[in-house]
């Protein structure tokens, strides 16, 4: 499809599919999910060869390495979304379970059921293997997807979505079910933001620019993932070797995800002891510093941090020092210039971490552990669709049950209200 | 407050208040909300003298004289308000609320806590008791509150506001926490719905153009409270006598609230033995029936149902009748015209039943009873800000729980990712 005709098109097939999708028992689904999973690895070679277009035509737009290295495919990542798909079928369905059931003085038995949300729409850049990942996870939760990539990754897109597309012919799920926005044309999001008569929710995954435009437009509720600012704060009354490794592990074992860290907060009394150690070692391990003026002091070769480099998410081996007085300006700190993701403080005193876990406005908050286990797997939620920074409906992990709504059944005998 | 720095101003403050009374204990909040009560009981001659004269205005302009009763207040409206309050403070307190602990592999303890979501704005229209109501609840579940009500009640809403802000005064609750944006100047709403720096959620209670009006401009994710097109479906397998004393409840017990029935919907074979009596009785209290050309075979003095009757608000002893061929033509009619609010069906037949439970796409599905049964109270949760019918975050009725989000809160003693 390409025009906005052939959006609402697939879009009302996408909610008529929802419809027939939210009865289709667990065991169909995860059968359809599994052949989607074989679908993918019989049409490796024709994924490949599709890829190779998008990469040649990146090179020749100059394209960054790094965004290049992100949309390569080979024969190992395409094994990778296999092994996705049948993970997500041999995740517990969400959908029908009774979160609780109330008798009503009346005689009326009021059930809360989890239901699926209906149609999402999910518009992400680069990565072409999101393709296939999300159409799992909203296919194994009852819900129609409708995928907008990035126009860079369009061939990859579009071979991988006519494998899974492919495989679903002859499975119970209704292949209206799963749908790509195959245009390059930005119209095309703007008029799928439009149809909240067909779509439920959209997920905007990618950089932060796309996701403000897609919530500025969207008259479809949207949850945003945005950036992961992530703190470490080193209180006063912190063992120190463990706030070391844990400020090691939260910035260099993984610099360019989200829960990393960004900024480490340091308690005046713990500064003098902790900075030369753990400084020291985050340099040679090739980490650059941008500490506050009583920073620079500890550590003198240390660069100056900027105002903006409070709310940098650097996403590299960098790292914002800050001397602060006490928990409440940890605190503080971290809710202006934090971004509600991951936030740890290491400390043995059980009232600063009291104060920190009820203070800090964040989807998760750590005490004596790295940031970087926010995670639908560490959290042992299965795979995610991403990590959700806003408040409303999901926050922090968005797993399987994230993806579902709930609606309320109600039994009676012939009650009236009086 | 008046210009769009006022707005910006209360809007800081509201979220500076929110981080604090995030941390004071139900003691504290329940006592400032029954402070605020007798605050209301006290302003009662203020209150009513204020009232006065938004119903000179009112009367001035030419207001409907529905409205006009809507913005009424009395002794006794003033003492419900009251009343509301000390129900609200009597309510058990959501927030803390541990919703689950995971002990994770790694030893690290993972919970889903309930906390408040933050700043709150509710834009809602007429009723003065909305402006108590909704501070209660926001400040019960540990929120801050931004009001902005209808311009033709600015001076009623500008009292009680007054009342309960003073009742603040020597509280654990800051007086920051709830807010009135005291303009009848438009460009209020919008510069409110511009904040989300601060805000975190906004709850428009109104008409249908209110709430589109907000959802289109705001930046901020609204929960939509849309109008109720309540369906009463008549299975062929009914107990004929029970599908006539639920359809009389559902429609006119109270015609002129969300929950009550819209449209009847009535298989093939029950109408002939069903329409005559049922049809007879409406016709006898007054009801108007707008039929389907089956209907009107039965019920020849019926008027003849337009398109636009489908999809109808009544609010009022009028009700659309349809003839339907069988479960699955009643479950398209509802999902293709009802507003996902609530639905019943009358059946002794259990498949008919389920499928009616799992096809029709509402907040309420009903089995054997009347539809006037969504609200709050009824369904055990007290009182409710409003009924949802989104998906994302709350559907149905939306009391405390539903002004809440949740954090999770991990507890390790190191633990670094591998």
């Amino acid at each position: 499809m390409s025009a906005a005709n052939d959006i609402i098109k697939a879009a009302r097939a996408a909610k008529k599919a929802a419809f027939k999708l939210a009865g289709i028992s667990p065991r169909k689904k995860n059968s359809a999910i599994i052949k989607m999973a074989r679908g993918i690895e019989r049409g490796a070679g024709r994924i490949l060869r599709e890829n190779a277009k998008d990469l040649r035509q990146a090179k020749k737009i100059g394209l960054k390495s790094s965004l290049i290295d992100r949309l390569r495919l080979d024969a190992d990542r395409i094994k990778d979304m296999a092994a996705s798909l049948r993970a997500v079928a041999g995740l517990k369905d969400p959908v029908g379970e009774v979160i609780y059931t109330r008798k009503r003085p009346n005689g009326l038995l009021i059930s809360k059921v989890r239901v699926p949300i209906g149609v999402i729409g999910i518009i992400y850049e680069s990565r072409p293997n999101v393709t296939s990942d999300c159409a799992g996870l909203c296919l194994k939760s009852g819900n129609s997807v409708i995928l907008k990539g990035g126009s860079e990754a369009l061939c990859s897109n579009k071979a991988i979505f006519g494998c899974l597309r492919e495989a679903l012919s002859g499975t119970a799920v209704p292949p209206a079910a799963i749908s790509l926005v195959a245009s390059k044309d930005r119209k095309a999001v703007a008029s799928l933001l439009t149809l909240d008569k067909y779509v439920d929710l959209i997920i905007p995954r990618g950089g932060e620019g796309l996701i403000r435009e897609v919530a500025s437009k969207s008259r479809i509720p949207v949850i945003k993932h945005y950036k992961g600012v992530c703190h470490i704060y080193i209180d006063g009354q912190a063992d120190l070797n463990m706030a070391h490794h844990i400020t090691m592990n939260a910035k260099i074992q993984r610099p360019g995800v989200c829960n990393a860290a960004e900024t480490l907060l340091v308690h005046k009394d713990a500064a003098a002891r902790f900075l030369p150690v753990t400084g020291g070692a985050l340099r040679e391990n090739g980490v650059e510093i941008r500490g506050c003026d009583r920073t620079r002091k500890i550590l003198k070769w240390a660069r100056k941090a900027k105002d903006a480099d409070w709310s940098a998410e650097y996403l590299d081996l960098i790292i914002s020092v800050k001397i602060v007085e006490d928990t409440e300006e940890a605190i503080d700190h971290i809710n202006r210039y934090g971004t509600g993701h991951s936030d740890a403080i290491v400390t043995e005193d059980h009232k600063h971490a009291r104060a920190f876990l009820r203070g800090v406005d964040s989807a998760c908050v750590y005490v004596n552990s790295s940031t970087r286990f926010t995670d639908g797997f560490e959290f042992g939620m299965g795979s995610e669709i991403g990590i959700s920074t806003d408040k409303l409906h999901a926050r922090g992990p968005m797993g399987l049950e994230e993806l579902t709504t709930y609606k309320y059944v109600i039994m009676g005998k012939g009650q009236v209200r009086r």
